[in-house]
């Protein structure tokens, strides 16, 4: 049986490009004890994918020169010599950009209920993206009702949902976006009270959309616009560093105005999140981000790719802000 | 009756000079309804007073051109029209640095039992520095038995009260001074394990001392040691704002690496301290402070001046590192 996978071909600095990776054609080795066969339905594109391939500080190792591109996906068990997942199971996990992957258990990340909801927003609103957005802006940034909650990415794949969750907490929510058009978008389709283009001046886009101050700063991209917030942050206002998509590289770490001060005299707490630190409440919290969307109170958006050797221009799109939504590579149909 | 006074003449940048100071001679006021004279007895020199005189942004509005120069003092009340504060009764509060304040009860932060300790300790020891450094530590820093304690500013009013109250929770205590000197003293006075002089090279001091990583970062100083420290944090490190005496000046804010990326990928939790958040705690803690002092647990130590008009020139010391310990001015004897 064949595979086809797409492999980083050498270590990019910064972004990853199309020319990081090579697509191949593999045979699947039979499967050990312990093993089985998982067929890719969808792929994830993520801005984390960037940190999973640079030789730079960072959370885990990164993938090896000849290696499969680390991804999440959902797939189906096609074939199984485990005990603990059988043939025809979905599961979500770290399946790799590529038709197969011949996964333990260690790679799963959840398991799937398929009837739950279209099995893509395992990926997306009830993946990684959702649980991230739901534990990080509750844990770290701890809204409270009329709280000024300000997104950055806010149309992004996380950001959407972050701004959804504040709103439903009853908090005020200003999206940060690239454009007035995604900026109305957010407000349209995510329930975003206010919108701060970042291509026009921040100092005056914060002062009419925060005249209170920011409470929770849900930070996705980190640099220029974070220093123009901290300057706005309200008394005891919380950050939330989810997500960096802005800086290209942090070898060396880029220059900028020092937050001590602002820090220390605003009283602020600054936490970085990872969502692989939360793996014990995952379960619980996509049934509630499961419930919250059977009752119609989260829209979701979608940005579907249908070809594996696309993957890498879309996690370019991805960093370049080209994407509505939830970047996802489909693969195959499924039922 | 004569009362000399330190007023504020003209707006520092940066780090207030004597020059920015005149000495006054004015007549006392008769006490109005609810007023009391306090006699001053220590006047507190602290780097705090820095953010009371610039025009930037702090958590209070600056002191007045005109205007007595603010300062935390111990005091006894020598005449009373209040229902609240009798004559005879010893007091810390925001009285200034002048000989005599005519108060009421909202400048008034502890009532003293002169009988606890010598009255010098109620302005460090058992005074904002001890309540800084107790409450920061276990709020923020929240210390485990075998964690590893950075402290900078180690020798100062705080830093010395950190580094022993880290130590009787276990932890490995380091400490960043401005030399070997000073980091011997931390040793030999404060129980500190291991010292970094901040005048040699920071990132084979923080390897050489913290080969672990540093679990809490207790930073008094900000700015470049901060910027070392961050590389060397263990994951889901601590880091208390509490100070930023190294930095001259915050308009404009100078430049420095960005650290978004380290609070990402090392879990950081930055948050910054205020003493004045914490009004509700400060009698329980005083309490527990000063039985640990009359164990014999805690060592302190002060660099006292006696004249009311060395009092600027002392600040411009403590900045210039060339105090050791709590800096006060003595302007009478008690009993």
């Amino acid at each position: 049986m064949k595979n086809r996978q797409i492999i980083l071909s050498s270590r990019p600095v910064g972004v990853p490009q199309p020319r990081h990776f090579n697509l191949i054609d593999t045979d699947i080795p039979a499967l050990q004890a312990g093993e089985f066969l998982v067929e890719n339905i969808y792929l994830s594109v993520d801005p984390a994918q960037r940190g999973y391939v640079n030789d730079e500080n960072n959370y885990a190792p990164p993938v090896a020169i000849g290696g499969v591109m680390r991804a999440v996906a959902v797939g189906r068990v096609v074939e199984s010599n485990s005990d603990s997942y059988a043939v025809g199971e979905y599961l979500y996990g770290w399946f790799g950009w590529q038709d197969y992957c011949v996964a333990t258990a260690a790679l799963v990340f959840l398991r799937i209920n398929p009837g739950r909801a279209p099995l893509s927003t395992n990926l997306g609103l009830l993946g990684m993206n959702g649980l991230t957005a739901y534990i990080a802006l509750h844990d770290i940034g701890k809204p409270k009702a009329g709280d000024t909650v300000l997104v950055t990415a806010a149309a992004g794949a996380v950001g959407s949902i972050v701004g959804q969750l504040a709103k439903l907490e009853g908090c005020r929510t200003v999206a940060v976006t690239s454009s007035d058009e995604k900026g109305q978008h957010c407000i349209d389709d995510y329930g975003y009270d206010a919108f701060i283009n970042y291509h026009k001046p921040l100092d005056e886009g914060l002062r009419a959309t925060c005249p209170d101050g920011v409470d929770v700063f849900f930070d996705n991209v980190a640099g220029v616009i974070g220093d123009a917030v901290y300057q706005h942050m309200a008394w005891f206002g919380r950050i939330i560093q989810c997500g960096t998509i802005s800086i290209p590289s942090w070898v060396p770490p880029p220059e900028g105005p020092r937050k001590e001060r602002e820090i220390l005299t605003r009283r602020l707490t600054v936490s970085g999140f990872v969502i692989f630190d939360h793996m014990d409440k995952l379960d619980s919290v996509v049934e509630v981000l499961a419930a919250m969307l059977a009752d119609g109170k989260l829209h979701y958006q979608e940005d579907i790719g249908y070809r594996l050797e696309g993957a890498p221009q879309a996690l370019v799109d991805v960093y370049a802000g080209r994407n509505t939504g939830k970047k996802l590579i489909q693969l195959r149909d499924y039922l």
